[in-house]
């Protein structure tokens, strides 16, 4: 992954990059301060796809006029375990955040809290919010509508609905809190368009061309579709997923989806769900953890496949990125790097440094 | 599936059946006609392998005493949004229907009804608990732990966890509500039973060896395990699955889950969670229902792949299922029969008719 023109960015230097950048665009201060915080905690963990490589994006949205720089972020229904918030089209980080602070608020009193999002915009990475109860003692749960349908139902081939992730993030004792990020497909888009950025083929599984064949080309990627996991139980992990992140928070979900990659203007109504779970509601906090401990124990030191060197637990090599990249820096190709410092020119802003 | 020789049964003379056996082993009057409701809706549903084909097991397990007929199912733990039940080690169809309407009387008031079960028992398909919810209008989840390990951790062949199933289920106005209902394995351990029952081979990607190599022969399945769906993915699923529906409810997760094929009188301390969505909540009832149904449609008239001849929801074929066999009865193999009639013969109870 990191050849030799690999350079490292530590965290502090990228964040204050990214807010710059915010801030030539017009985004006020404590907003590009958020979202910058959010967009580099992603690439700490390795989620490279959702972190800083989208800034050439965003940017390119804000200044086409399909993100509100100044949202009133408001909760429009509530109660006691649940609120609907809108977005008001403003950044999905921003509004994905005030979200979680409320599910983790409703949670400390009613036990769970559940809130929904309408009006909001791509967020980064699912696990960045799941991992945000964590820290109150509490689990996580997100859900999301993606911003691009690239997945039929099962036996079509319209592109109705979108690879809408789910992430759980459970807290340990001893151990890294289990985190579990994933999209309803075999990959995720972004593992197809790094294939076509270092030309190689895909393999078998991922991808089916009209046809139903298998499609191993990533540049003929608009000639086919992601396969969901195990077959039609993925397209209805995918479904239920966008009903409930979606059209329940009256956003958008599936023909009436705006891709963001082709339209930069029309407001997306992104859908996105986070659920806190209070765990002292339910049992001894320590005790808890003890035993989510010892469950990765055992998962470990299971026997393993032959040419198996270790047995990982989700979240596990996420929680090695972070503290690795947080003391030797941020890895980020030459591209990217080559990419980011053409905006800061066209910015006038500072390099990155 | 339904040869020459398969009889039709209806519903009630079903129920009457169950019923009348579970009070022959001591269960009172009304616990039993509840159980027997339940299995038979499951049987009604198409979940054949959830059903009454489970009773022989169940009987043989309540009398070796690995079942309290005399259950005092209580809430030992809530708060608004949510309830932790003490099951007592009952049956787990009462357990879970108690469970059920706890969460849909708390997501009445709070929005959101998140409750868990432990010292329950295995309590037939998920989507019976998943559809209670959607006669007061709200989306039902329910997660659970499976009654036997199936499954390693990825890389890993250790049987440590269970095939954990998610249910959702969201209501629609016109058309049938969306029921999902899925293992976090490619194939159910029920449909490797059915394999081998049937003398068929199992199809490449369900089972692998400790080899890692694919295993098909149903009667071989002890020397290897299921695969999760998606590789990793799906092992994923099942351990967040199970620490929700198991460890954060002090119920069996992992090491500790009791194999009920092979052992019928340690207590199992299953854990279940059942989830009650109010719709009201979120949005105006009727307005999601059709966007709901408009979703439907628009994945039902997606164009297809060659040779298939309709789009299916999840849920779609249980609902045709459930009219026609209320209307004309329900299908058991004469193996079934056979073996429920033997049961009765014992029992000195009347035999199906």
């Amino acid at each position: 992954m990191t050849d030799s023109s690999t350079r490292r960015f530590d965290a502090a230097s990228l964040r204050a990059f990214v807010a710059r950048t915010f801030e030539a665009v017009g985004m006020p201060k404590p907003d590009a301060s958020v979202v910058a915080e959010l967009m580099v905690s992603a690439d700490l963990g390795g989620a490279e796809g959702h972190g800083v490589f989208r800034l050439p994006q965003y940017v390119r949205r804000i200044r086409a006029g399909g993100i509100n720089l100044h949202p009133n972020i408001r909760i429009e229904r509530e109660r006691d375990g649940m609120a609907l918030i809108d977005g008001d089209n403003g950044m999905g980080h921003l509004v994905m955040k005030v979200a979680a602070q409320h599910a983790i608020a409703k949670a400390k009193r009613a036990g769970v809290g559940w809130v929904g999002v309408h009006h909001s915009n791509h967020a980064g990475p699912a696990s960045l919010y799941a991992r945000m109860p964590i820290e109150h003692d509490m689990i996580g749960l997100y859900l999301a509508v993606g911003n691009a349908n690239h997945l039929p139902p099962w036996g079509g081939i319209d592109l109705l609905l979108s690879t809408n992730p789910i992430a759980v993030a459970v807290p340990a004792l001893e151990e890294a809190p289990v985190v579990l990020d994933m999209a309803s497909t075999v990959a995720a888009y972004g593992k197809v368009k790094t294939k076509a950025q270092r030309g190689e083929p895909m393999p078998e599984g991922w991808m089916i061309d009209r046809q139903g064949k298998p499609l191993t080309d990533p540049l003929r990627a608009d000639e086919g579709f992601l396969l969901p996991i195990g077959g039609y139980k993925g397209y209805g992990l995918a479904l239920v997923f966008g009903l409930l992140a979606g059209t329940l928070n009256g956003a958008a979900n599936g023909p009436d989806t705006i891709d963001f990659n082709k339209d930069d203007r029309t407001p997306t109504n992104t859908g996105q769900a986070i659920v806190a779970i209070s765990i002292e509601a339910f049992s001894d906090v320590d005790a808890f953890k003890r035993k989510v401990d010892a469950l990765i124990g055992a998962l470990r030191n299971s026997r393993r496949l032959p040419d198996v060197d270790r047995i990982r637990l989700p979240g596990e090599q996420s929680h090695a990125k972070r503290i690795a990249y947080e003391r030797d820096g941020i890895p980020l190709a030459p591209e990217l790097v080559r990419k980011l410092n053409d905006l800061a020119a066209e910015l006038r802003t500072a390099r990155l440094s």
